[in-house]
């Protein structure tokens, strides 16, 4: 195993990419989709059951684990990996983010943001050198700088402004994570949807130096047209031979769309909170199993997947669990929601090593329009 | 794999006996506890897990089943078995007691209860023959008679004439079950806490012949001392050669009394339900885990035991995910808890094979005795 952060590129295909992640925990073959643990347990899943997915690396929140049981607490207990059982690759986000959109009482200066816990109303600090301290407690090992993302809408002065506050941040987050070999942390781009801003930020980044570069700022409610605009130059800035990672990413045509875009690496809550209210994710579509059309459905979500909810389950019985509230419900959509979106990565990394993207996208785009299964 | 049901009794200790419930579904070794999973779940558990644990059969509730999804929707989708991916033994219950704790607008007639759905206040009945049929729609592979529970506190009269019902609706409970080969029906022995009317309620299923007997009417709030003064003697009034079931029971020191009495089968939803509530058993006593005591503390809720939970989660950890709300939590607790009464069981049958059973039972309770685990 390898002591080292670094990265292949295998193959592209177009603008898309395929590789591997070499990390001292295990490889992440890239594009990667990362199921989110946000507070040390990736909902409704035992670890091994993420792991049996497919997946290589999960995410982990600063925001959530600093406020409960405190990145401290997991420091002591031997970090997040041996805290949550995970032993391969963990991704942290810098807290960012979440601050902006779950905390009160925000204060927002050069310094970092100050603001209460939603759990309990104690007070915090996060800033470029708590970010680092709080993801090296946690043992992550690709750490995120620390940005600021301004809600929509802003005007370009405003994106300008917060994108340039983050430029300083990000060189803060360089200076403050130090020198810690076998981890990584990567740089975030931000610059809304205004290409010179999006080059300003990815040079700034690329002088300061970073292991790996996130496009940030998108999946917050600019819509998928507006998303794969940037993707179709913003990539382009960073360099080849680094991932780049789409952060909060997505639906599964918005992740085909950003990988046909040149990105190695994406992060959702979706396939595991939609497992929670009900709604599955197949080849053929969104299928809302609290519907009443699936009470007496002997077949399964989908025919041709090997998860343990499609191997063992119908429909009728998917719907049943999911309106007795039982929570088996969340337990098999959200195994079989990971499973999906993991087999749709493995589909994009094969496809793009045979150099077929192409015609695997137009199969990906055929079968959800033929509707999600015919009726009985 | 045999096509009959039978029961073979291998070893006695003092009143206590170990043997084998064979059916065409597997065999049950006894004594035996049957989780329960009352809406076609054991719940947070997959049902592989709850097999992992040790279980040989599990328990499904009539009532809850015949209101939602229906008897005659899983008869249409292939059994209860199917229908949750269990293909093991279920004994289901006859919905007698739960019609009565559960359902509203109830009218208790000599035919049956009349009673209005707690689930959406549809109207149904129940009858020893409505039971039969729903347990063989269900695809049972034990069918509880139909009986009724007097609620206590009851006077000897009121408790002889709810017995002597009961006694009538165990005949048309075995005329309606027919000759189902492979399937078992089990008469229900009532009396309360008066020997001489568990006597004649005993000779009454006799007379009518069941494939084995349970004892009821107990756990229902009399307390421990009361139910074992009534299994003192009640077991002795039933068939030796028959498995004797005792309904709802219960914690780990009652199944332990109740197997040292002669008990061959047990279920209790206590082991699942304190899962979900953050409560944990082991052989040293019973884990709070949403204490604060267990924040930091890095070791297993149980350091002999091999549950996934114990295997690979500090108390610190488990604490956490209580606190969070976390699905896990329920997930791993239940899973340890069923592991550890699974384990019980399998400790009181070599027990009894070996001759050895007061010396485990002295080393049970003297192991809780010494309390949970020693301060960090």
């Amino acid at each position: 195993m390898t002591q080292r952060f670094g990265f292949q590129l295998h193959a592209t295909d177009g603008r898309a990419r395929t590789g591997v992640i070499s990390t001292p925990r295990g490889e992440i073959r890239t594009p990667a989709f990362m199921p989110v643990g946000t507070a040390a347990t990736v909902k409704a899943m035992l670890p091994e059951s993420v792991r049996a997915t497919g997946a290589d690396i999960l995410l982990g929140n600063t925001y959530h684990l600093m406020l409960r049981p405190t990145a401290e607490r997991i420091a002591r207990l031997g970090g997040l990996h041996k805290f949550m059982n995970w032993d391969r690759p963990i991704l942290t986000d810098s807290g960012g983010f979440q601050v902006m959109s779950l905390a009160s009482l925000r204060k927002l200066t050069e310094e970092g943001v100050r603001f209460s816990s939603h759990v309990d109303g104690s007070k915090h600090m996060l800033s470029p050198e708590r970010s680092m301290e709080i993801q090296r407690l946690l043992g992550s090992d690709i750490v995120m700088c620390f940005d600021e993302c301004p809600a929509l809408p802003a005007t370009e002065d405003e994106v300008a402004k917060s994108m340039r506050l983050s430029m300083r941040w990000a060189q803060r987050s360089r200076d403050a994570f130090g020198d810690r070999p076998g981890h990584a942390l990567f740089g975030i781009m931000q610059g809304g949807v205004t290409p010179e801003l999006r080059e300003e930020s990815a040079e700034a980044l690329k002088a300061i130096g970073f292991d790996g570069y996130a496009v940030g700022g998108l999946a917050v409610g600019e819509g998928q047209e507006a998303m794969f605009g940037v993707l179709d130059y913003a990539p382009g800035y960073l360099p080849e031979d680094k991932p780049r990672y789409l952060m909060g990413v997505g639906k599964p045509d918005d992740i085909v769309g950003a990988v046909e875009r040149g990105i190695d690496m994406m992060d959702c809550v979706l396939p595991s909170r939609s497992g929670r209210t009900g709604q599955a994710w197949t080849r053929r579509g969104q299928v809302n199993i609290k519907n009443a059309r699936h009470q007496d459905d002997p077949r399964p979500l989908d025919e041709n997947c090997t998860c343990p909810a499609c191997r063992s389950y119908s429909r009728a019985y998917l719907h049943h669990v999911f309106r007795a509230g039982e929570m088996i419900s969340g337990m098999l959509l959200t195994w079989h929601n990971l499973h999906y979106y993991q087999e749709l990565m493995q589909g994009l990394r094969d496809a793009i090593a045979e150099g077929r993207l192409a015609a695997f996208v137009a199969d990906f785009h055929a079968q959800r329009g033929a509707g999600d299964i015919e009726p009985l």
